[in-house]
């Protein structure tokens, strides 16, 4: 196998990477979960160049390759073990685009995505999925997994942001995915099938993102506490169901807000309380602050209508600021079910029926205005305790029974792997791995990830 | 050949048709274009069960299979011929919920578009699509070519607006594909991939879709007539490039336009008078409405706006009535370029430059809120002439230049098949017909469309 890794120095030189620390990081994402070992190597890639011939040599000595951005993927679908190959686009971090006419950019894969926004800012330009993880993930990695985030109720996931992906397949071909025109149907919609497929189909070395102008006018903050999390379900429920369309609105239980106020150092919160942080934006945001102000009393919720940015984004970090609690607390397994909202309820309750039955404590938050839920279960050492996973099993079949599904935007890796053919169906599953060998004839990509 | 229509007709009875009306429609499309000869049998599926029983004795048999909705295809992706088994999914017509709380309906493939929109309404709901063939196009047919429509500018495609797919596969098994919660990224995005396949990969018995509110308040029209067509197509770039979004904005030549005043009876146009036909809708309707008028006659246009329901339904039923006024001056080939925003203008003086090339008048339509033309070369008989094919190959390359692409909302069928490898490249091109492979291994679905 080190011939292998004389194979990429010859070819790659300094890109290739040996030393211990580098191996070690390829070994982790940000699920708090490790493969079993060092990998071969780390490549860095600078170019779509140093992206095929590293595939053409993984592909002459069948060598898996395991494609990372800026690994904080939670669900473990890039982490690297022996005798892999860890490929690294983080170093591909150039803006080759910027249309404001055509609303779009072409990147490389790995700039972070905060980065990338920051540089559509001045051209009056966003790019609008928003994982919790912006600041430290890459516009690939976000491709990848399929990434969704705060603002998709409104504004969208990834599958709804890209234009184009410009993939290397295994055999090392390059292959020009989408168009630059904002609609398409020329042959099968690939691209759609590259979002999301975690490193199985092919590397992901560049994108046509499709962009929106800043949106104008003023955001609305409603930050409005329940005395339990049922009555922030239900208010979450009811707003939807009015018809009334916030930017964001995130709900935290009682358990994961003292988790956070720990972490920030912030007064402990009433114990039980849950909250339900809500953001209108747009010509309407004040209309629709105090339609959303109205709902949420109605359902019982304690009202403060904020008006001031800095406060808006001071209560948003305390959203972010949940998976570096639950990290801060042990080791996590993150769930990702996401249901139809008006099922959201439903779901709060099984939660609550399940931390019963196994003597836990689920710290959980929502994406409340897409019915996405991340419920954590948080212990010691490395390994998944058994009544963990029972108790995941749980959670995730009583979402599949109210009409959901297993992950709503982390993905499957390796941590979800065992539950995918339970919402596929035997025959969809086959059949998905066909496709997977369609773009990989020989297994070489990201295996055993996903399938 | 004829063992597999008594194989049918034991199964499925009298759903088995061989009359030769139904076969010769079954050789048809709206495309203009016909077959080669008639099919073996029409079997009129009014169940799922129906289909995969039809499937699965064309697999035995290694049969042939078009799919078929209403016949309103422009591409002629579901022409049935010699050999083949037409596969009608027309009388499979049933709504099977509608939830406003969850923004979703649950249909069969045969529903019509228009009659979907009507049982939404009292609902508060509608289905964002609409295709100019609304009134005569299915859901299925709008899902398997990825419709686009008058709306999507502001609205999106089919792509936006399906959450989940039915598909039954070629050997007759039942998948279903994509989930009822908003966000969902389990294994691969099948869904995304079944739309706008044009029948290669299964036939979709079911679909779950993604709804709308109705919009609330008031739509503004804006009619517009310019001495000139560039003059129209440079006041819609610049509408897009100002960051204002129209509901639909509407471009029509002066050829187009002749023909549709003829077809209806009205007074003729000014010669060489072009028209852009722009609505704007929601709480900002008539600030956009003004921010677009006010474009529009910096670009030189004279302009009109309307508060008259009733006036704009007029003016898109002219828009809607271009088909229609073609199909009347003669056999058609409709090109479906797209191509980004800002190049509009570049792409309506080399359709004036073609036209010179070639001597032909190519009647041009497009919803220019999106880049997508719809250039009809007009003439005689069955068979496209020579030069009707050159120019619009020369059409197509010129529109591939720009950064554009083949087809925005028709897809290839058979009559764009010649270009297709043009576009995606040889790889890319393999690559896609391997996917189609591990759907569907013996290549009985439409076989010769699209590939």
């Amino acid at each position: 196998m080190s011939d292998v890794v004389d194979l990429l120095r010859a070819e790659l030189g300094v890109r290739v990477d040996t030393s211990p620390g580098a191996l070690e990081a390829a070994r982790a994402d940000k699920s708090g979960h490790r493969s079993a070992g060092a990998p071969l190597a780390v490549v860095h890639a600078a170019s779509v160049s140093d992206v095929q011939r590293t595939l053409r040599i993984a592909s002459r000595t069948r060598t898996p390759v395991v494609t990372r951005g800026a690994g904080t993927g939670l669900a473990g679908a890039a982490l690297a073990g022996p005798g892999e190959i860890a490929l690294s686009t983080r170093a591909m971090t150039r803006i080759l685009e910027i249309s404001a006419d055509d609303l779009l950019a072409v990147v490389e894969p790995g700039i972070l995505n905060a980065e990338l926004n920051e540089a559509l800012a001045p051209h009056g330009l966003w790019w609008a999925p928003d994982p919790a993880s912006r600041a430290i993930s890459t516009v690939g990695g976000n491709i990848a997994t399929g990434a969704g985030g705060l603002l998709c109720a409104k504004y969208g996931v990834v599958r709804d942001a890209v234009l184009g992906v410009d993939l290397v397949t295994a055999d090392g071909e390059l292959m020009r995915l989408g168009h630059r025109s904002v609609k398409g149907v020329t042959g099968l919609d690939l691209t759609s099938l590259v979002i999301g497929s975690e490193g199985r189909l092919g590397v992901i070395v560049g994108a046509t993102l499709k962009l929106r102008r800043l949106t104008p006018g003023h955001v609305r903050t409603i930050a409005a506490t329940f005395p339990d999390v049922g009555g922030a379900a239900r208010a979450s429920s009811q707003v939807t169901a009015r018809g009334i369309q916030p930017a964001l609105m995130e709900l935290m239980d009682a358990a994961s807000l003292a988790a956070v106020h720990r972490l920030l150092a912030l007064p402990a919160p009433t114990p039980g309380a849950a909250q339900l942080t809500v953001q209108t934006d747009g010509p309407a945001a004040d209309a629709e602050a105090d339609a959303v102000a109205r709902v949420v009393r109605e359902a019982g919720g304690a009202v403060v209508i904020s008006h001031d940015p800095a406060e808006g984004e001071r209560l948003l970090t305390i959203r972010r600021s949940v998976h570096p609690a639950m990290e801060a607390m042990g080791t996590t397994l993150i769930e990702d079910v996401s249901v139809p909202r008006s099922a959201l309820p439903a779901m709060f309750a099984e939660i609550a029926r399940i931390e019963a039955d196994f003597g836990l404590v689920i710290p959980t938050v929502a994406h409340a205005g897409d019915g996405n839920l991340h419920p954590n279960f948080v212990f010691d050492g490395d390994d998944v305790p058994a009544h963990v996973w029972e108790a995941a099993d749980a959670l995730f079949r009583v979402a599949l029974a109210l009409g959901g599904t297993l992950t709503g935007e982390h993905g499957i890796g390796v941590l979800k792997r065992r539950w995918l053919v339970d919402e596929l169906g035997p025959g969809q599953w086959a059949l998905q791995e066909r496709v997977v060998r369609a773009f990989d004839p020989e297994g070489i990509l990201n295996p055993g990830k996903v399938f």
